[in-house]
């Protein structure tokens, strides 16, 4: 016998952010090798697909009619628009898997992230930063991508997003890729010991 | 370089208790081959050494009118009367692990959980539970030293002390023991991620 006789736990929605260059995305990429049953929600955008892109596993690609059609219909946890497409978080298929307990993983920018702690406060918010502003902009740089006057803007508007870490219940220092994924990794095993969490699996231990 | 020209971080007091039978002894010591770093509280104890027991190791052995003037002065995180003799954690071996930076384990009933909390309310609860009633009972009926009666007034009273589980902050559902301290560890891994522990990290990140 398994466990489907019992109420299934809501999944966790685990958003992790952090300023550009933090390492966040590669950080993910690791998480999600050391932790399995994790889903990573896709993004929908009306940009057109590129070479080898599959719908529903890279984006939901979305015409700009229907994108806007959404959004008037609130069915986003955060949109952006980015010169001139729309890029965004499609609510329903994230709700559709915590519903069914699976833990969601959402990699976004800052502005994204509070886009979506409005629409679903419950979620874990996790913060990535570099170990030192000094290697955040080395790492920018060593990217080649940034004018001198575009390093220093970043360079300002990271200074100023990791003054708000504190707006995140935890913070994740990226020194070692793996390190800082085990962290994450943990940070969901312990948010799923919480004792608020299992009200219900304590009835069931008492057999009540 | 090293670290240490920095403000080193306190300690994390872990408190793990739960009802007699759960099994938190033998997870304990299973944290302590998974995780490294962590120190164990020595209790105090006013009864006789037993055969092979070392001072300052498995107990400070104090003397009656030393244990007294102790709770007289405050000087203990709990302490119970257990028949004729006094066991007790001592306050300042573990205040003093926790100022170096060093993670203390607390192993202790529920009565003495209570206690640690009115006088630490910074530490980390965590209570460990059987995955049943039933289990708890059959684990208990095992060890054969109960009486029936015995037995079922520890059932009744472990009932009552699971209901309030959510006095803790996390509870940790003891049906495999390496799962368990992987709970426990994780908890402490993700505590350590907290932001509110991070300011002055993040200070430091920031070159202030």
């Amino acid at each position: 016998m398994d466990n489907n006789f019992y109420v299934k736990e809501k999944g966790l929605l685990i958003v992790i952010s952090g300023p550009s260059g933090a390492g966040k995305g590669t950080v993910c990429k690791e998480l999600l090798k050391q932790m399995k049953n994790l889903a990573v929600s896709v993004s929908a955008t009306t940009r057109e697909p590129r070479n080898g892109e599959i719908e529903g596993v890279n984006y939901y690609f979305l015409n700009k009619g229907n994108f806007l059609d959404m959004i008037g219909n609130n069915e986003f946890l955060e949109y952006a628009k980015v010169y001139d497409n729309y890029y965004g978080t499609p609510k329903t298929p994230v709700l559709d898997m915590l519903d069914t307990g699976v833990d969601v993983i959402l990699e976004i920018d800052i502005q994204g992230a509070a886009q979506v702690r409005a629409n679903y406060p419950d979620g874990i918010y996790i913060f990535v930063v570099p170990p030192s502003i000094k290697e955040l902009e080395k790492r920018i740089t060593e990217r080649g991508t940034e004018s001198k006057e575009q390093l220093s803007k970043r360079m300002d508007c990271a200074y100023d997003e990791i003054r708000n870490a504190a707006n995140y219940s935890y913070i994740v220092i990226n020194e070692k890729v793996p390190v800082a994924a085990y962290q994450i990794a943990s940070i969901i095993t312990a948010e799923k010991c919480r004792s608020e969490r299992l009200e219900s699996k304590i009835e069931e231990i008492l057999g009540r």
